[in-house]
């Protein structure tokens, strides 16, 4: 279980990855995650996987970390493999894949967000997509927690809301749900287009839009998805406590 | 000559780098390559490496590889090691050093540059360090290259010239020399600040400035810095032929 040094993931971040998670013998929602990481090959311009290759590795990862009867978070990491001269690829790339298996508990509690300093970068394709290039959402979060929050607010550098920093971000205005748009620098999250479409489909309409912060003061209701938990209620933003109360029907939204 | 695959730098880009030049025996500038990798380290959190044990793994490096009597490129990677959950490190970080030194003959034609339109991003205190996260970096130059260009110009979020994708940019206007200020998510470069001493130590007037792209049509020569190239005049941008004259006097400067 390791990878040279000279790959390029580890050198440049030049590579992509999924976080899936796994439950009573399913990955859940890997149909979304193998699409979305070969749709990310496709901007990076790197050879894609092949969907069913993905899927026996992460099953494989599961079962070599004993993790068959757990809640389990399957990270599944395909980089731009080895060699090329500095930002230079090969002129025919090898990715690699890298497969491995975590215990993933879903988070009991509803979520505290701060927001923090650090950008989201609207003006690359690289946020909208499972890149490895996470350093700013790790600063992030690290600035909540010194804060005492759970999680981070990002903003771009248009100062318009993105979302956590390792979440999507949604909200009601009245009976409303609102999102920002993937052009505000947002990575497309599997959870995110799942609540959009089950929240379409119950009849509430959902507005992606490019929204400045002071607008979150009007909000009815926050809440926080991915992958691996779910929908998590946001019960308070920079101190302001949120109403959580009209959380309850997505929470019970199957993940 | 391998890393494990749960490392945070191969899993999130969460560490530094830097690029030493190495020639007849020497690594060029190496106090300034430990100091702004010691920097980094702040900016990100991390436990900071010992430039002493710094440089004895450099030298090492150029020995394993062969390359004593040669020019090379010694890359030394600091991450933020294993463990952790997700984005949040583990409580105690213990940071991987790694080094390796590849061949690095110097580019002998001047640069040609295309505009891109991925942005650097301004928001982040990672655009001003020597981070893993380069997936912006090394678009931008894949771009360029198909655009049959050297190199990449890249702007900011707000529009405001950055630099190349692996090097910093300065032009002259009239007698004096500029350079895009770091606040514009600019890499604190090596040779940047070199230059810029140098320049200013033979009485050249140099401003560091927020300047938006329609300026460099008025640029009397431009060039590019870094540890590597040195300086590399550029030829063309987008296609308009600079003025390479005024290069003479910089080119011949030591690196």
């Amino acid at each position: 279980v390791s990878a040279p040094v000279d790959d390029r993931g580890l050198l440049l971040g030049d590579g992509l990855f999924e976080t899936i998670l796994y439950e009573v013998g399913k990955l859940h929602h890997f149909g979304g995650h193998a699409d979305r990481m070969i749709r990310g090959c496709v901007v990076l311009g790197l050879p894609a996987p092949d969907a069913q290759v993905l899927e026996i590795v992460a099953m494989d990862a599961v079962q070599a970390a004993g993790l068959a009867d757990r809640r389990a978070a399957v990270r599944l990491t395909w980089t731009a493999g080895s060699g090329g001269r500095g930002l230079d690829r090969p002129d025919a790339p090898h990715p690699r894949l890298i497969a491995s298996a975590a215990p993933s508990p879903r988070p009991t509690t509803p979520a505290s967000l701060v927001t923090v300093s650090i950008r989201r970068n609207e003006g690359s394709p690289a946020s909208r997509i499972k890149s490895l290039n996470y350093l700013d959402n790790v600063l992030a979060r690290r600035t909540a927690r010194q804060a005492g929050a759970d999680e981070a607010l990002m903003l771009n550098n248009r100062g318009e809301i993105a979302g956590a920093a390792v979440a999507n971000l949604f909200w009601f205005e009245g009976d409303a749900l609102l999102t920002p748009s993937l052009e505000c620098g947002v990575l497309d999250g599997i959870m995110r287009g799942l609540i959009i479409a089950e929240a379409r489909r119950v009849g509430i309409q959902v507005t992606e839009i490019a929204a400045f912060p002071e607008r979150l003061a009007g909000a009815r209701g926050m809440f926080l998805t991915n992958s691996l938990i779910g929908v998590r209620a946001v019960e308070s933003l920079d101190g302001m406590i949120m109403d959580t109360h009209r959380m309850s029907a997505l929470l019970s939204s199957p993940t």
